[in-house]
């Protein structure tokens, strides 16, 4: 196995600082090791070689009988160094340098150094100050970050440890999910350009979502992301674009925030789709994960209110989604699922009487019509119609297709709506409070495919 | 009282249509009316005379012994002019026309007939085509939209029926409180401007909230969105945007939109701040009903984590609020609330071991020193602490300290993070998942004091 692949899919984990102590990241680390369920075998190391969670433990990884693939190591700074040259002795592959203490607070050498052994063993070491790795294929939460996931498509790389845990709970709050969390740290090793390339191979990984600062090697970066993004969606949120957010960036991260005009073409030119914020970055993501891309450049608006076709035209029109009226068979067909006072063009208005027939019907004439090639369906809630109903009859009417364009949802209004929008996502629909939430994805998507386009795929 | 006044508080309403049939919407009325827990008389009529909900019904309005200061009519157009004749004659002050089939299905005529009964007595008449009148004082849902309202200060006045109805719904979910639920419908007599005016003088609203599509006579709504701007802020969603949104805003309410460059001007010297969404538009209210205005240009961000900083930061600059490097003597205050590798600058990161007591003495240095004019606190989700109580913590000190700044949180994270932010909205401090939207209610705060200073208030 390469060192990647010893860190991502292990057959074995060594947890050198194991504790007994709940308060000890040390605990917390074999802790989420045992309740993600990984299955491979974990061997916690501590200097008393006492138990930990009923786990043998030993006193140096070098006292472990088996092979070690992967080292987690949370031990003091300082003892960095001593742990990593046993681990190099041992032939693990692969370390998670957990311990903060390095370049983050001026420790360059001790930084430097560590680099040194892990390079003179050819292990492939990620850190140091990182909260941790998770792969969901293989069921290792080797974090000490929340201990439940939630498990899916989405690769999510972060450059700050704090973030990077906070969006383990927010991915998990929403149920978006994700296949891998990886925290970046301060990239002596492994950095994002090595990651992106072992996502853009990783068939558990549908989209990569990236937060960083500032890059160490620009150019390396922007290649991988330019190669990635031909295979699957890169999307990034890079901030320290001000300089109020570049001063706090640099004290943060001591990243070199770079010029943000420079960045955003760069971006652009590599194929990686840049999100203003993490929840619009996660939009995203949660929609290319769920649905295919647009099977062409015409959008179909299917509403129940007129407002929020307007509302959502308008933010198909300013995000480069081409809304155009339907040609008339299609308005006819449309027309028949329709009172009078409903309107068949685009977007198309079933007025507030749309039940769950109406929605399906529709639903089902623009899957099965060659001419649009993405599909959002609003519903504003009214006194009268049943959203998680209604939701349901678009789900079903999505698999019974075989649904090979995008459809994503928007349900505006309260409680029953909520419940709605859960529906459909269980269900493998995209769904957003609100329609400009959806447009923005479904932009974000057709975005991905002019990329790709551009490059003759 | 005058008709408007009569509207929002009358002392008797009659509902004229009022069925016992579940599916009527002349049975939703007086259902919600009651529901609502209304305090005044409540007649329904309809022709049988028979009783609706245990409450003694009457044929006509004109066969209802005492005074009748509200109608709400839900009668079939056709039959729309004789019952406003009978209104005018029983000296009904105001009425509420719920019905359609006027203008918007192209009955110009009918509609011109009942504005003019309605003139003729002195009726101030909302509608047709509306769902309703909602207003917390009065405790009057007189909506056929959802039964439960949760009361507040917001006053949201909407074009678009459905939008409205669903609105409600929205704002009983994330429990934004709102004064009133005006919907519009065709305007033959009420328009937006008369209503902005009415909350101008309303001590129970502290902001407006206007979903519009098109206005008919725009320079009376711009002369009352200046006036209104000054006592309180109105924030306006305007659809119909682009080409796209305004042919379906043409179909819808028969709109003309007209070129958005001339409203986002116009909006902008009225004092009027536009959202580009619903969301950001209740972002936005629910910070100025809760909070009050930034003392001064300086915002101060406090965090536990640097990443959310520096995109607070960023946020921030990208829409004009000042963020600047903390005064000496302040960063000092700062520093012995965080560990020697925090940062004491701005944004004041107080790192991930920020307990409770580090945040409650925060937020009391930056609403106790004159030279911060605004707050915004964040929180990224961590191992080791507890979202819930710091949230408390936060609150209990912008409580014994009288918060006379603007104050908002931003709690990033899962489950927990969640819990914490419904408890600050709770207890009056407002709180949103991503720092983002804090930003952007803090910012559109400021361009409201803007405004003002430079009308001289």
């Amino acid at each position: 196995m390469s060192g990647l692949a010893s860190m991502f899919s292990p057959r074995s984990i060594a947890v050198i600082g194991a504790s007994r102590n709940p308060r000890k990241i040390g605990y917390e680390l074999v802790s989420n090791i045992l309740a993600g369920g990984y299955e491979g075998k974990l061997y916690p190391v501590n200097p008393e070689g006492a138990e930990v969670m009923g786990l043998k433990s030993y006193v140096s990884v070098k006292a472990i009988p088996g092979e070690v693939d992967l080292a987690v190591i949370a031990v003091p700074a300082v003892h960095v160094p001593e742990v990593l040259e046993e681990c190099g002795q041992k032939g693990v592959r692969a370390a998670l340098v957990i311990s903060s203490g390095f370049r983050e607070v001026g420790n360059l050498e001790l930084e430097k150094r560590i680099a040194e052994i892990a390079k003179k063993y050819g292990i492939r070491m990620l850190g140091p100050n990182i909260f941790g790795l998770y792969y969901a294929p293989s069921k290792m939460n080797a974090t000490f970050g929340l201990s439940r996931v939630f498990p899916g498509k989405i690769a999510f790389i972060t450059q700050s440890g704090a973030l990077g845990i906070a969006m383990m709970g927010w991915t998990n709050l929403y149920r978006i999910g994700v296949s891998a969390v990886v925290s970046m740290g301060n990239k002596a090793d492994v950095e994002e350009a090595d990651m992106l390339d072992y996502f853009s191979e990783d068939q558990h990984t549908k989209a990569v979502l990236m937060y960083i600062e500032g890059a160490k090697d620009g150019r390396r970066l922007l290649d991988s992301m330019s190669r990635t993004s031909l295979r699957k969606p890169v999307i990034v949120i890079k901030s320290g674009k001000t300089d109020a957010g570049a001063s706090a960036a640099s004290s943060h991260t001591g990243s070199l925030a770079g010029s943000d005009r420079v960045y955003d073409a760069a971006f652009k030119q590599s194929g990686a789709l840049r999100a203003s914020d993490l929840a619009q970055a996660f939009d995203w993501a949660k929609l290319m994960t769920m649905q295919p891309p647009p099977a062409n450049d015409d959008c179909l608006i299917i509403t129940n209110g007129g407002g929020v076709g307007v509302m959502a035209a308008d933010a198909c029109e300013e995000s480069g989604i081409r809304i155009r009226p339907l040609p008339e068979d299609l308005q006819a067909g449309f027309k028949k699922l329709m009172p009078v006072f409903g309107n068949s063009k685009n977007p198309v208005d079933l007025t507030g009487q749309a039940y769950e027939e109406s929605y399906a019907k529709s639903v089902d004439l623009a899957l099965r019509d060659q001419r649009v090639g993405s599909v959002i369906v609003l519903y504003c809630q009214t006194a009268i119609t049943d959203p998680v109903s209604i939701a349901k009859s678009i789900a079903e009417t999505c698999e019974s297709q075989g649904c090979e364009k995008t459809l994503v949802t928007s349900f505006v209004g309260g409680a029953q709506c909520n419940e709605a929008m859960q529906k459909l996502d269980e269900l493998g629909i995209p769904s957003y409070p609100i329609p400009e939430r959806a447009v923005s994805a479904v932009a974000a998507f057709y975005r991905w495919q002019r990329y790709k386009a551009k490059k003759g795929i």
